[in-house]
């Protein structure tokens, strides 16, 4: 089996991955970076092959626009790899070391995860990018991108892999399935003894597959439906402007709102003030009952919209009796990925942070910010929903793992 | 489905648990130990059912012995349950806080996982055991024991359920199926939106069983295939004892010893001198073609041995050339666990504790130290032998995840 052979080829180049030094890591992140941009017109004119499938299947604007290659985008990729470079490599700390009663020193050292498997849909440069923190963090990789972009994704990991081994990184340690199938993705899931750990990068669909299927271990990555409560105390030109911000800066993506929850006692001063800011950014509004009157063009919101992550302007709107209802509603409804309050109150602030159980919980800021790079964890690999080993944005520790070193002299016991 | 009803009702308890204090957990953790002894004759009542049952069934002496509870054994378990009181919470940790150029405050707080599963064998301490551990970090639980002691299991989870909610803690935060049909501990293992994470102790059958059909996130714990190599450089007496220590001290656990690795240049001074204290120890040697001729009793080992937890007095060895070999050994045949190597040189110690994949890395001791309370953690729910979330032993630690926790002044993106 082509997969199986890939496997081994992965766990033979993690356990060299597992004695290569970051001076050593830097220069093949290096040596790639300048791979893409000596490539250039390599990796173009395999993204052309895709664009022109894509046109020819009908592919909407929108996902054109994440397909497409250009001289700026390559530019990017390999910046970001320079980038990477900077950040510290996650596998040179040990995180304690004690000396126990017994005389053995038992350290608790920072070793990469080992070989890592990457499923992800539409846009190339997620090849470049995984790769790079692969690398920093030790890892060997395994990459299975969508259909759409299997020319452009060959090509970047192509030239991504020859300039590593050139520059002495392991054969296998960066490999991509060319067979973008169904069954070989199913068969990837099940890679147990061969990959470490499984992240999924895309929409719902995608990640509830893996999730189905997969026997390897799984980080559940990126479903989003956000909220943000507006408490009684709230600064409301300040919940306006956050509100705002958290539903239109960039609707797309897995922070954004989805639902404004609002204390009943401001309702009648905050919607009035928030709803036309939303209505004049095209916010389309699906509100409860008491939030309705105040609408221009609201809908009635029907309870599925509670649920749903839009990844658009279109944003749920409900009026709750206090705090204990907003928690309960985002608890119930949530992702566990970002809520927000909006208060003045010490009380309701620390309630919110403790009983809200989310990847990250924040008082007064947008829920734009859960990000690896605004988190300061450098790049991030994808924002995790699960609680186990990683939760939030993942940058480079969290591609690690650790292992005990333990010292002695004789012990026995 | 009685099992849904379980998930709900856990995962209601498991937010109330999110607001638990530490001086209400620790009495929680007291009403419970002093329940177990204020109920001494009906558990014992309801163990003498299962060993009566056991004993109708041919249960073998060495697995009723781990089934039969006397006074002294649920004594043990209300000490353990108090023992974890004076452990650390560790959910009262935020592992760091950040001031972010923007002056968001980000910081990383500790918190429970949420909903614990627990799928185990036959020895019914693990009920209480498991309880404890997941009361003092917070989690709600679900056990789910073997069908050999389901009325010990029953009744120690319900004296100790009771009295937990007599002293404040949650309905639905301590749950035990009664139901030890093999269906409802699969569909336990499908339980996604209510079960985080799940945990299986048993054996290797077991274990696989959980893996292969879980689509929650699973630790997987437990099966051990630990070496010791001994290098040309070693302390050769220090390294007989490490041996038979690591051997023969306690075969049945999953940190013993399964093969010994040896370097040619000392094969024909240690073997002589480790061979006869091993064999007075009743240990059955299977011997590498260049080992054989030195033991008493040995037989040929054949391929399959190398990959075998024995938990019994059985030895694999083997005579290696030299270092790399033994580390290409052992991450061949290991099961990424504890391994040990004895040596006087410096960087064949450095090499082995950075080449070799497993959770515990030894230089100079006993595998036989991979264990919770030996490296400092307290109590251990179970050894972890993969390496998402947690690796080596579990304690109170390895049962929490994180949130990040953002205090802003009105921030956005």
């Amino acid at each position: 089996m082509e997969l199986t052979a890939m496997g081994k080829a992965a766990k033979a180049a993690a356990l060299r991955l597992n004695t290569l030094g970051t001076q050593a890591k830097d220069r093949v992140l290096s040596a790639m970076a300048q791979a893409l941009m000596d490539h250039m017109e390599e990796i173009l004119a395999a993204n052309a092959l895709d664009m022109e499938a894509a046109g020819e299947n009908g592919v909407p604007p929108v996902m054109l626009d994440r397909l497409r290659l250009d001289e700026a985008r390559v530019a990017a990729m390999a910046q970001g790899l320079r980038d990477v470079i900077a950040l510290p490599d996650p596998t040179s700390e040990t995180d304690y070391m004690v000396e126990r009663p017994n005389g053995l020193n038992i350290g608790k050292r920072r070793v990469p995860l080992g070989v890592i498997g990457i499923i992800f849909e539409a846009r190339p440069n997620v090849t470049a990018d995984a790769i790079g923190l692969c690398v920093k963090s030790g890892n060997a990789c395994i990459l299975r991108g969508g259909k759409e972009a299997i020319h452009s994704n060959l090509a970047i990991a192509g030239v991504m892999d020859r300039a590593a081994q050139a520059a002495g990184y392991p054969e296998g340690g960066i490999q991509i399935l060319s067979d973008t199938s169904r069954e070989a993705a199913q068969e990837m899931m099940r890679m147990n003894g061969y990959i470490d750990v499984l992240i999924p990068r895309g929409g719902a669909g995608l990640i509830q597959s893996v999730v189905q299927n997969a026997t390897v271990p799984v980080i559940e990555t990126g479903v989003g439906v956000c909220h943000t409560f507006v408490d009684a105390s709230a600064d409301l030109p300040m919940a306006a402007e956050i509100a705002v911000n958290a539903k239109v800066s960039r609707p797309s993506v897995c922070n954004s709102m989805e639902t404004l929850l609002v204390h009943r006692d401001v309702a009648d001063v905050f919607l009035p003030m928030v709803f036309p800011m939303l209505e004049e950014r095209n916010v389309e509004l699906r509100c409860c009952a008491r939030s309705l009157p105040y609408a221009q063009k609201g809908v009635a919101a029907i309870p599925e919209n509670y649920d749903t992550e839009y990844n658009d302007l279109i944003l749920n709107v409900k009026v709750v009796d206090g705090l204990p209802e907003a928690v309960e509603h985002i608890n119930a409804h949530g992702t566990r990925h970002s809520e927000a309050i909006v208060t003045r109150d010490y009380d309701s602030a620390q309630t919110f942070l403790a009983a809200v159980d989310a990847a990250a919980v924040y008082v007064n800021a947008s829920t734009r910010f859960t990000d690896g790079g605004e988190f300061g964890l450098g790049a991030e690999i994808g924002i995790s929903t699960q609680k186990l080993h990683a939760r939030g944005p993942m940058g480079l520790k969290e591609l690690t793992t650790y292992k005990y070193v333990i010292y002695g002299q004789g012990q026995i016991r």
